[in-house]
């Protein structure tokens, strides 16, 4: 891809958030606008939310004679001359052309392709900051994990971004724990990206209509701003330069919301997976509950979102079987719901001990899919997402678990 | 299943194997006999291959006044007065209507329903000896994992106890170790089975006709003779309560090439687990392993079984993602290929160390894939298969995979 392009224009990237997936996502996409300059400016801006930080005095940075190790500085300013993200993702270095900046609005602006990466309850209040003031024919990647579900459907966090801003957004999700990545131990990723076509029936030309199905079986159009014709088209294969790397493997699709989804109900069945590796049943017990709980991901998307998403999704890509394969061997849901029966505790017990009272993500969204199961009257239709609820809320026991699922 | 049949009479089950797989197999069929009086005879055979054993003193059947305890015994004899097969599944209890037979011939004979669960070298001499000597509208059950591959492609076990004893016989795989399903770990299984059906195009309406697409894609019929209509019907429900127990969960399709390739291809893919496992490279690159090598699995069954196999059953199967999930976590294959990147040695020195010489399936499978895929010209379409084969070769290093899949 580092042929000479035809197009007048470059793309602008810039990263929003900067934790430590924040980071080894901003890292990739430097490397990549860095070795593919006839699509890219190689600036990538990351905005960072500023605080004080000091470097230590056993980090490899720390000089008694620099002005940066003299008390408190700003991170961004750490950052800029360091090139580590002391804080969030000490020992990694990143690229020189990915430039911290404490300004949402400055990071963003000029910019074509925008990639969000951030904790999911600040989504709306950092959109809000930046509507109106970045590109109107802006397109964006959500790196965030997960759907927000409630009793009316599953929302995704791309969709939040996209009708905030008025731009469209596709969703970045794998079998990645962001330490691993950002240390380039080699892993698989997937977009999901439903690329805005012109509607050549809309009554403007100028007008790219993108159709989406929601939970409820209803088409809504968004009308979007088209790219202008100097840029490279934002499409699959731009998408993958950007985010493929050697340690990186990049999937894309189109299909957005089996990417999103996927990443919210393994946390589901990571929690029965836990719970049924702490009884001790070993692996075969364990698999049949991965084996149990992908089908019902598969069911949860075809009923409810049959139109849009694809099954394959769920089977063939990073986003289904690989993450939740890595969910159910380490992720955090599956070691507290393990504790939780080796202690024989309640999670949210183990949750206050191990997690500092964070709550895990499996426990909400369990408790969110059940409500809107309950509602649709589809309870019995998936007896191990209804399992984990009744597990959740004290009035079932996880020895129960193959009898409730054999119906 | 309790309920009363309306058949005159009841299928006679045998099992023809009794190591620790067989009589786990034997165990559950004789507990579901039990359970099913109407459609089954209670007792059940299960052929021994005799030999002399000793009760040891630490076991819990030794008495030194019984006869039993005086020396060695025969197996047969040990089985049928202890209810335990005290040297291939020590500690299980079995059921008393679990009746070892020395004599394969008397075993079979009589039975409607033959399940064969012994180690794949003998499954053709065994058959000769009761070639003609069981019920010619028998049916059976194959518990033996794997395919025979060689350069003109894949061989079912399944098809060579029927072609040798001219019935029909379907295949059970899953991700099951026996002995954790021996001592009731719940786990799943799959039990592909093509029920025969009656060809109304046939020339003799007494004759079932069974068609089955080969990987040559040419059609073989096979004429079976129809089980008497006093019989309830060998089918998918009838099969289920056989096998089907509170601890082992049961599915029955129609795939039993599906059913059976799965259990073959899956050890190519444990390998390269181990070998990236051992790199190091984390949870993350494992599952993107298993990932990568569930789609060669689904590729290599659509390119050359398409008409006869249903990709779900690797995809959504306990003999497909379950049993690869388990395989991958603890099974043989991945330990050793796992050491042998610890260790810096070759697999096959692995072999000699930690299995005393025996040899593993996958390495052998690995090898056999790789010349039929050579002979189709299509080793590229298979990157991953492929990689595994240089390794074994010593052509190729571990960390090449993430590279050589790239494609």
């Amino acid at each position: 891809m580092s042929s000479v392009s035809h197009y007048q224009r470059k793309h602008k990237v810039t990263v929003v958030g900067s934790g430590n997936w924040g980071c080894a996502i901003a890292k990739i996409v430097a490397e990549n606008t860095a070795s593919s300059p006839s699509l890219f400016e190689q600036d990538v801006q990351m905005w960072v939310f500023e605080e004080k930080v000091e470097i230590p005095k056993d980090s490899r940075h720390y000089d008694p004679s620099s002005p940066l190790c003299q008390g408190q500085q700003n991170l961004t300013d750490v950052i800029n001359q360091t090139h580590e993200n002391i804080k969030y993702l000490p020992g990694v270095s990143l690229p020189h052309n990915l430039k911290a900046n404490p300004s949402i609005v400055d990071a963003v602006q000029d910019s074509t392709i925008l990639v969000f990466n951030l904790p999911h309850q600040f989504i709306v209040r950092t959109c809000e900051q930046i509507k109106g003031k970045i590109l109107p024919y802006a397109r964006g990647i959500s790196c965030i994990k997960g759907v927000d579900v409630n009793e009316e459907g599953a929302h995704l966090f791309s969709e939040t971004i996209g009708n905030t801003l008025g731009i469209y957004c596709g969703a970045l999700s794998g079998a990645n724990i962001a330490n691993e990545v950002a240390r380039e131990k080699w892993s698989e990723s997937t977009i999901g990206y439903d690329t805005p076509h012109l509607d050549s029936k809309a009554p403007n030309a100028d007008a790219v209509h993108f159709e989406h199905k929601d939970v409820s079986g209803q088409y809504s159009k968004t009308k979007l701003q088209p790219l202008p014709n100097e840029f490279p088209p934002v499409d699959h294969e731009t998408l993958k330069t950007l985010f493929h790397r050697p340690y990186f493997h990049i999937r894309v699709n189109s299909d957005v919301a089996g990417v999103s989804l996927a990443g919210a109900l393994k946390n589901i069945v990571a929690l029965a997976a836990g719970w049924v590796d702490g009884l001790g049943w070993g692996d075969n017990a364990k698999a049949a509950i991965m084996r149990v709980g992908l089908l019902e991901m598969v069911k949860f998307g075809e009923r409810f979102f049959g139109a849009t998403i694809d099954n394959r999704t769920f089977t063939d890509e990073s986003a289904g079987v690989a993450d939740l394969i890595t969910s159910c061997s380490s992720g955090r849901n599956f070691r507290c719901a393990k504790l939780s029966v080796q202690r024989k505790q309640h999670i949210s017990e183990i949750e206050k001990t191990e997690l500092n009272g964070q709550s895990l993500q499996g426990t909400l969204t369990a408790i969110e899919v059940n409500h809107f199961l309950k509602k649709q009257g589809t309870e019995s239709d998936f007896p191990l997402f209804t399992a984990c609820y009744h597990i959740l809320q004290g009035t079932m026991q996880p020895e129960v678990i193959p009898s409730y699922i054999e119906r």
